[in-house]
């Protein structure tokens, strides 16, 4: 079966998920990135790569903050950028948005930017639409978040540098997280040795351990040596429910304090998805310390999205 | 009475409605919007001819859809282009709405894209405004909305070439439309012979002849021997109203499909302006059939509206 | 204490008070935007000062009006714009609004353009963010909108060239206008010899004299000899209220129409920094009339705003 995020040469054809992204594909991106990185330090951060490109935000559930970091990566290229939020109770039929989309296309579209609250809709969109048109998946259902996985292994490998030896722990809502399950990809893919998810067992997705991953409940033993601590947001609406006793609970038993992150390695680095609960899933102490690059990763992202959207617009 | 669309040289100064429209103006649009098909297949999508003008859609009523085709259509003219949704609510009064008109054009305003509920707001304005101001209708009540009538003769000029002995059917809700009204009167000032109207007598305005055209209440006799067929949206809230039975007794007698189109030309072209309700109007095999020129209806809508823009500017 | 809106050269490095700006730096904005003036005149109204910063349009509390005047701005200055709305009901600690602040910094952000219903956010905010980001201020709660005063500033020297002998009357609501508390340190600031606020003891300030300003309950007598009318909007919230009898009642007393501008000097110039509640603070006939310079006052502040942004960009 073919991939549906490669085109006949095999190159990067649309960016649906990490799981699948061929290993080359998935350094070729990072490498990218690494270019891009000085350009917004630069006094003017434009490059003309995507001059006359006219890139859609097509927002079908409402996310100010990733739409942000995508409408500023393109502008940064010198694309035209649309921002489009679509109420799906406007599109409950799959017919729709397929319209939507060919509506969109025959403008000359050159990029779409989907988000969905449906798992698998930037799938249906890039099987949908002309081989001259790109999709990157902006967060799909509980399913994928690729840029936000790759940031995040970028992150890693920017203050790491050698992954080949690296333990990486990811904690908390593993069940519900898109962005653990990319990354989780990323770092397999990449050939890291030693990747951990810990958390409560009503948290962590029955048969997890296939990921290639090892499986802790107790966070003092999943931290212990971890060179990279990676924690996951706790949504609102698991804080209240039957999944979980409380917030402060939670926090008790996983979430990470200066004292936990001793544990670690005495360089570890704390990482975040963002956006943060402080006193949920994080100690202030921990989020604001010296091992936290947490704003890092809102700088790289921005990088990875450019290298993205500029391999994409030359395939 | 002066032509409230034309300067004093008889060029045009807005676009409010293709009624009124004389038909060197209409062609002379068709003719540069051929001059920007090509622009929109290039590499590099922009030319310079609105560079450093400020264009306003000014929506007084939501339209997600129209509102992007024009911003793209101003993107590519390089126009710096501002989306304002103004809630009617907030402006109740008609001094308000001129207030509000007077404000944005002390801001060096170049271009006011106007959409709103009421028929006529956009002529208001158009009278209100100094002589370097441009307002294009992007859709009045149930008045006009020219820009879709262009792009629509545009089309039909596009696959028929020659005007002077077309067959073109309207079909369904022609009383509430606006795009039905700036067709016909696009239809006949550029001598196309033969225009139908096909509906219910519930959906057809009274008198509707005075506009030059042929009723139908029978699809079947209205499509015989067509060149095109215009389908028109079935507004949702007129499905379960006391002017029709039901949306499964309109399409069995109105809806477009494959047995209907056989009684048209065989190379009949089948038109919509969108959103498409499949099942109602239109049956998804004629939609997605060869015969539709559904798709390049929008991408010629870009042209047009770069087309106006561009004329505008330059007068 | 250290001037939080000077750099350590004594530069301007936020703007989000008149109150505590150095008289040359009042005067280095002014003369600032006059080399603006002539551009927003041109065929092509940009310059490329802003060309690559990123400017943030950071709304807190939604103002479309206020918003389009800053994305105009920045726009014509060739900065990438990025508008985000953030309802005030998401980020309810101060901690959320200083990560917020935090991430979009990271997204090497040149500019925020805060607009926030509480006082002093923009003074955070500046105090948080690292040195090469500007702040202004676009309204926080009641306290200040600075880029009004200016403009405002702006418009009175403008007309009547010679601050040292005027007499200017500020009407109306100046208890909850953050408007007229700008304009006061404004005036006071480059020595405007007599201020006076006129208004119901119900809607001026306990102890406004401190501000240097005399005050007076009966509109006759105050407008009595004035260079310069000022009118506040009166808030809807207001006039059904305990603080004024009625809409009604306030227009006898202290709406502006042509009998009482006729005791002010005979080339009096009229402001209101809009939106108007025509009829209410102000007759239709003052605000369309001649000594009205209610829209320059538009014009100018894109001028100003411009000003401000490329003097924060140069520091």
């Amino acid at each position: 079966m073919k991939n549906p995020q490669l085109n006949e040469h095999g190159e990067l054809q649309h960016l649906l998920s990490v799981e699948g992204l061929p290993r080359d594909t998935l350094l070729h991106i990072l490498d990218t990135a690494d270019s891009f990185i000085g350009i917004t330090d630069r006094e003017v951060k434009k490059v003309p790569l995507l001059r006359g490109k006219s890139v859609f935000n097509l927002f079908f559930e409402n996310s100010t903050r990733t739409r942000t970091t995508f409408e500023i990566a393109a502008k940064r290229l010198s694309a035209d950028v649309i921002n489009l939020n679509i109420n799906t109770s406007s599109t409950t039929k799959g017919e729709t948005l397929l319209d939507t989309v060919d509506n969109l296309s025959a403008m000359h579209a050159d990029m779409f930017i989907v988000r969905h609250a449906s798992s698998g809709a930037p799938y249906l969109i890039a099987q949908h639409v002309a081989s001259h048109l790109h999709v990157i998946n902006a967060g799909d259902g509980r399913h994928a978040h690729p840029t936000q996985g790759l940031l995040d292994i970028y992150t890693i490998r920017h203050y790491k540098r050698d992954l080949s030896a690296l333990s990486v722990a990811v904690v908390g809502d593993v069940l519900h997280s898109r962005v653990a399950r990319s990354l989780i990809h990323a770092l397999t893919t990449l050939g890291v040795p030693d990747v951990r998810v810990i958390g409560p067992k009503t948290l962590l997705p029955a048969g997890v351990e296939k990921l290639g991953v090892k499986v802790f409940h107790d966070m003092n033993h999943g931290l212990a040596g971890c060179d990279v601590v990676v924690m996951l947001r706790l949504q609102n609406e698991r804080m209240n429910g039957s999944l979980l006793p409380s917030a402060q609970e939670f926090f008790k038993s996983y979430g990470l304090t200066p004292e936990k992150l001793a544990l670690a390695k005495p360089d570890a680095i704390v990482m975040h998805p963002g956006p943060m609960n402080r006193g949920v899933e994080i100690d202030s102490a921990v989020a604001d310390g010296p091992h936290s690059v947490i704003l890092p990763q809102v700088t790289f992202g921005i990088a990875v999205r450019m290298a993205v959207m500029s391999i994409l617009a030359g395939n």
